[in-house]
């Protein structure tokens, strides 16, 4: 058998009403299947990090979550970028990220929801995925009285600017399976993809959304 | 008489069942006074220039509004911060923004709530106070479901970081007044004001602010 590429890509750690990466632990169970014994975890998206990993080691809980500019920054500063490309794109380690992780398996981070407390070098991220994804995404509230923009406000102004990659929209609650040439979306609330001068489309759980793969820039 | 320095910083254009501006039309009326006869307005945080710099000059709405990377980048891609900091603080010219206009008015855009649809080569703004703001300000809603950080969440973890400069969390239809030496919050909904390390104090409208002029990093 081949190396292959993969990747689950999970919307938010925790799910309202349920406990940390319940609502993906049989997809989580199935994608490292027996054979995994060790995970490295990436703690860099928040402060104490040493706290962190402790979480995450006891309670396999919260992967990748925190803030995405942190998170790259990191990475950048600690050269691991290319490391990273290389064990999972050469040597087909799986790869598993919630939130701001997913936010830095695809093309940039630039549909992230966070702050910009740090500013890393580029915004340019790991590259894993030819196409950005917005984690924790929100439905327009018809009800809100609140002024700022709505998520799909702010996806359709990234893609004001050229050269934009798709956006992929998780909601709460779902999550990317890639498996080499193969993607599926998983979960229980679909996702909706945003294409630069296009109308959104939506896409319920269970979809084969390998054609995202072969996508380009701009496409 | 001296010159001063005068900023009206707005946290959103719009409020909530009026219309553009409109919750501070007096504040701006009386900001500008009767000696303005010309207004600069800087179209950059939304895509399509003419038709903003239109709007704006026929209905003298929406100033500074928009994406706030765009609004940064486009400053420095033009050359324009020092610039606007000189025409500001040594000729006396008034400043007026609100919301992204409102965040390059500080010292950087790191408690911004938008995307980072581009990437401007600093975070650092045009530095017309000695803080931060993050305009369109939420308290936490004890209702929600939705797992994402709240703003509050969000403006903490950026004072994880170290030297990072006050953060006065102006609610929608609040505004801060700045002439030289003094400041104080104007509007309806009050702000809040996170400190590196200390809890949130919250100010009513009205409040004089000048303190906050004489902060200085990491304060």
């Amino acid at each position: 058998m081949g190396v292959q590429k993969r990747l689950l890509l999970v919307s938010n750690s925790t799910l309202h009403g349920g406990g940390y990466l319940e609502h993906c632990q049989e997809q989580i169970k199935k994608f490292f299947g027996q054979q995994v014994k060790k995970v490295l975890f990436i703690p860099y998206a928040l402060h104490d990090r040493d706290a962190y990993a402790h979480k995450a080691r006891t309670k396999f809980e919260s992967l990748g979550g925190g803030n995405t500019f942190r998170l790259l920054k990191t990475l950048y500063d600690n050269g691991l970028i290319s490391e990273i490309r290389k064990r999972i794109l050469q040597d087909g380690i799986p790869y598993m990220g919630s939130s701001a992780g997913t936010n830095v398996a695809t093309v940039g981070i630039n549909t992230t929801n966070d702050m910009p407390i740090v500013c890393p070098p580029s915004l340019k991220a790991l590259g894993l995925v030819p196409f950005n994804i917005n984690p924790h995404y929100l439905d327009p509230d018809v009800n809100s009285t609140h002024m700022g923009e709505t998520r799909e406000q702010r996806i359709i102004q990234y893609h004001e600017e050229p050269d934009t990659p798709p956006v992929l929209a998780l909601r709460e609650g779902s999550m990317l399976l890639v498996e080499d040439e193969k993607s599926s979306l998983l979960g229980l609330t679909g996702a909706r993809l945003f294409l630069r001068g296009k109308t959104p489309i939506e896409y319920e759980p269970g979809t084969d959304l390998s054609f995202l793969l072969r996508m380009s820039l701009g496409s």
